[in-house]
């Protein structure tokens, strides 16, 4: 990991947090009656060091996986969806396509890891291998594919960012990704598994046993070290979640901040945060996932998320869904008038 | 009330509902994964009975009113705030206008019963009286002007609708108005003041128990009759509450769907739905308030909100922060492609 050894992430400007803070109680309004719109603009205030933080255009990184785990019967879906729907998001046709546009993100569509060829001009084409092995039987990748895959996402991450994305969002694609996800978030966390594991796209309720014992029997056998994330990611990890992890300390890196989408997206957060502690500091959590484990992975985050609509789709939709919310932060930050401008009383 | 006599609700449009629903599972993502998105789109297709609906422009109508009632220090702010706010919205620089703008919304600013005049080309000029009467020592207002009050709602949300709005945000601006929606929401719903009473713009929480006393000393001597909203209205109401709950009644009687803000809105919801039971059929909750009464109101709606961001400012902040979760669920619907368009594998 020679390249990811040398990634600084700044502290947080906690100085313009503080300016924030007493520039939002000027402004006309009951002292913290915007809640959580208040928190956020101080949150976004200390990231980018900015005393009116731009978030706008954001950036929204979808990486592509197959997992060779898909083979035990995991998913509702067969994996060929997973090239199918790389297809649907290069012809418009996704969620994730109609909420990037509403929010005028820039888009990228990564292949890290399909099992079949996609050709097309704009699919950006990084492979690392034809999908992760069945981890049931065998490790899911190298420890040089996997740091190649996080590497591969830093370098997208700041390409985005230097291309002008002012916030990151980072979605993925990849049948059976639910069950790896629960592998990573079960091996980094030590939680059981039976608190991790949910319908995914949405396999029968009766099947969520075995779901929970082929993950159970995966990590017996391949003994994931806690504390080592290219461990975890080479034995039962994906490789749209070390692409996602990996353009997550990119924006870290840059003090541009990151909205957290669901259960794969926060599972890519915990194995970031391995690498790199500090880069929990850049993030906001988008929404919470019906899947069981996400509220888990949350709480070793750290954090509480903004939205919960009861989604459970993945591809960053949750976080393309909540960014309005940001833009209203920023915004009562950029135009509200003051108390004093506006000449109104204050509490008596 | 011989105009309100006369106000038809339709039906919903079951069978659209029916169609949306069909059509949101042909989308190309696993059945029910955009969660209250779907929900919400459904709800939206029965409201309006068109198979794509359109939501877009919204308008937003704040009624301004003051209230008797803040003679008994029952508010952190005095009386004339609700006068300065009101040129604050005239002049661009409070949150309802900045988030208005954010949603592209047609803004309206209505004094219905300001203790002041006001002289602006840009405020729509309807006042009822110079504010309530302090309503625990006599009652707030005739029952005329109840009337009156809600009857200019009822035009002016159709004035709004016929300009092109299709979706109605209700919002207020009143010092001393949670004081008055608690004594209303307890005068129709029963429910005990104790848990019908917040800190409002933000009294100290010491005080609480005084804000309680005033409104049941204020109930035991007014004794309004839970089942008529006039009753109600004239003797603790507000003259914004009345308003709101025409142009509530304006909107539904139009399939035009209402974004319900806070704990005041709701209140107005809540007399609305007095006057005409079907009301309710056009509303969806923006967002859950800090203000404890807000739930219960919430709940005698029998509906769940979008959002939960811990907000309290009112002026209708809450649904058009709320706004774009519409938009994204009308987007999905109309933009999103098929499994059949995008030629997609489904369930196994």
């Amino acid at each position: 990991m020679n390249r990811l050894q040398g990634i600084h992430i700044p502290n947080l400007d906690e100085k313009m947090g503080m300016n924030a803070e007493k520039y939002v109680n000027s402004l006309t309004k009951p002292p913290g009656s915007l809640g959580r719109l208040e928190e956020v603009v101080i949150e976004l205030a200390k990231m980018t060091g900015e005393a009116f933080p731009e978030i706008s255009p954001p950036g929204v990184i979808v990486f592509a996986a197959d997992h060779g785990i898909t083979s035990e019967g995991v998913s509702a879906f067969p994996q060929e969806v997973t090239c199918q729907m790389v297809r649907n998001f290069l012809n418009g046709g996704a969620a994730i396509n109609v909420f990037s546009r509403s929010i005028n993100a820039r888009l990228s569509i990564v292949d890290i890891g399909v099992s079949s060829d996609i050709e097309d001009e704009n699919l950006v084409k990084k492979k690392v291998r034809y999908g992760t092995a069945n981890f049931l039987n065998e490790d899911a990748m190298s420890p040089d594919e996997a740091v190649k895959a996080i590497e591969i996402g830093f370098e997208l991450g700041q390409k985005m960012i230097n291309d002008g994305a002012k916030c990151l969002i980072l979605g993925e694609m990849g049948i059976g990704n639910t069950t790896t996800s629960s592998a990573v978030a079960a091996a980094i966390s030590g939680k059981n598994i039976d608190s991790l594991v949910g319908i995914g796209t949405g396999i029968e309720k009766n099947k969520i046993p075995y779901k929970q014992q082929v993950i159970m029997n995966a990590l017996k056998r391949r003994k994931p070290a806690a504390d080592d994330p290219i461990d975890v990611l080479s034995k039962v990890g994906g490789l749209e979640i070390a692409g996602m992890a990996g353009a997550m300390l990119a924006a870290a890196s840059n003090r541009t901040p990151i909205l957290i989408d669901g259960f794969i997206c926060a599972t890519a957060a915990l194995v970031a945060k391995l690498i790199s502690n500090q880069v929990t500091d850049y993030m906001i959590l988008g929404h919470r996932s019906v899947e069981p484990g996400h509220t888990h992975v949350m709480e070793l985050l750290g954090k509480k998320p903004l939205l919960d609509l009861e989604m459970r789709l993945g591809e960053g939709t949750g976080a393309a869904v909540a960014f309005p919310i940001l833009q209203s932060a920023v915004l009562m930050l950029k135009e509200m008038a003051t108390f004093e401008t506006a000449q109104i009383s204050n509490k008596e």
